[in-house]
């Protein structure tokens, strides 16, 4: 996977130069690495002048476990560069942009070259890290002002800690990946009873894929269940957003484009 | 299974009468009826001082659905009385726990009677309900001060919303079915990384059942895995709590044994 990225990476955009730090390819039962590993190589690159981002390999689960400890150990030389993924890797995004840092952004990661077109998301990433080009972004952001995207489950999960970022006044996106409908709604129930989620500007739907059926059939689907939540805690519902667990999922810089 | 757990109580309890609400025997896509049907329900039974418990009929989801508008409604009458179930369940017991209602307990509920030795968990309901047994208590509560018991991702879907109750100095006895241990993992990170829950007396883990397998396997146990979050949280790890999904479910009093 990681040679695939390489490649693509050389042969499209040569600017950029990508190293994969040795702990992507650990193992420690479900974690790439023991959670100091991991932790370790997240504050190394982090903390490195010499690379201007950090590139989140895959989802999957372990952000949290070491969030705590990576964002207590970065230095101002990991202000000042980009942060790219998304899935678990929101767990990061959240405490990273909640801390006020500048580059946090939700979009592809090298792990997506195993998806079916998978290379056109793994290109897109690179081409917004080699060049910020707008191509590249979730087509509501030009006008939204202030914006933030999660997994729903994730950003669910973070709600009532130290990691949830004020996203007062934020377009807020949400996309889901493989969680019955109940679960949907449920996690939707939870984001948006939170007061401070109550505060955003909105709320824009992402792709909900791969849902299992639900026995009995649920009765609603994702937008009338993000309609209803909506509703319920008086936030303005934003329609959908360009962004999910697939190839098309499009980049959403935390902040929204900065002015010129 | 209305009839049965009917004729069980007939049989062991007589003291016992029991009134299926015909709410429970309607159907609406996934739910036993509207969210207008179901919390109407629950409001005309808690509200009627001619009952004296709110015995919740089965688990699943759906009580985050109408728990602003039933909890809304209550009166006087409703605090008088006993609310007993679990699971989903539990986001109800959690906002009457909120407000102050003085009787509110996590046990066994009328579906339990389809389980596999099911009688003995809705006799030890019917038990507590009819003379408040000690017998069918969970072992620890005897001995604990204040106590409250939740489903784990139950409880986690609750951070964060003014449904959580405030659990300063409780002992929290959690339980999970049917979710991966590295979901188990995550809600253990979500749950004690909220602030007011760090202000519990100690966490006991009830029993984590049906586990899916992960792939790999995760590595560590759920008993690792909450005393990996306690330790981090500084929340005492007290043991292992007399509760789950099965037929073993004892009792578990909101607040404690009352002194005499």
């Amino acid at each position: 996977m990681a040679d695939r990225v390489t490649a693509l990476a050389a042969e499209r955009f040569p600017v950029v130069e990508l190293h994969f730090h040795p702990q992507c390819f650990l193992s420690a039962g479900h974690f790439a690495g023991t959670d100091t590993e991991r932790a370790a190589a997240v504050v190394e690159i982090a903390n490195d002048a010499s690379f201007d981002a950090v590139w989140f390999g895959r989802g999957g689960y372990g952000s949290g476990r070491i969030a705590e400890a990576a964002l207590g150990q970065l230095t101002d030389a990991a202000r000042a560069k980009t942060y790219l993924g998304y899935s678990d890797a929101g767990v990061l995004l959240a405490g990273l942009y909640g801390r006020g840092f500048p580059g946090v952004v939700h979009g592809p990661m090298p792990a997506d070259i195993n998806r079916s077109g998978g290379e056109a998301a793994v290109a897109r990433a690179l081409s917004y890290l080699a060049t910020g080009a707008v191509e590249t972004l979730e087509p509501s952001v030009a006008s939204s002002g202030k914006v933030a995207a999660f997994n729903l489950m994730t950003f669910s999960q973070l709600i009532g800690t130290p990691l949830q970022p004020d996203l007062a006044g934020h377009v807020l996106m949400l996309e889901e990946v493989s969680e019955y409908m109940y679960r949907i709604d449920r996690s939707l129930f939870h984001v948006t009873s939170n007061p401070a989620v109550r505060q955003v500007a909105g709320i824009r739907l992402g792709r909900c894929s791969a849902i299992p059926d639900n026995d009995p059939d649920f009765g609603q689907t994702e937008v009338e269940v993000v309609q209803h939540w909506c509703a319920k805690a008086g936030i303005p519902y934003l329609g959908r957003a360009d962004i999910g667990h697939d190839a098309a999922n499009k980049i959403v810089p935390f902040g929204g484009l900065r002015s010129a």
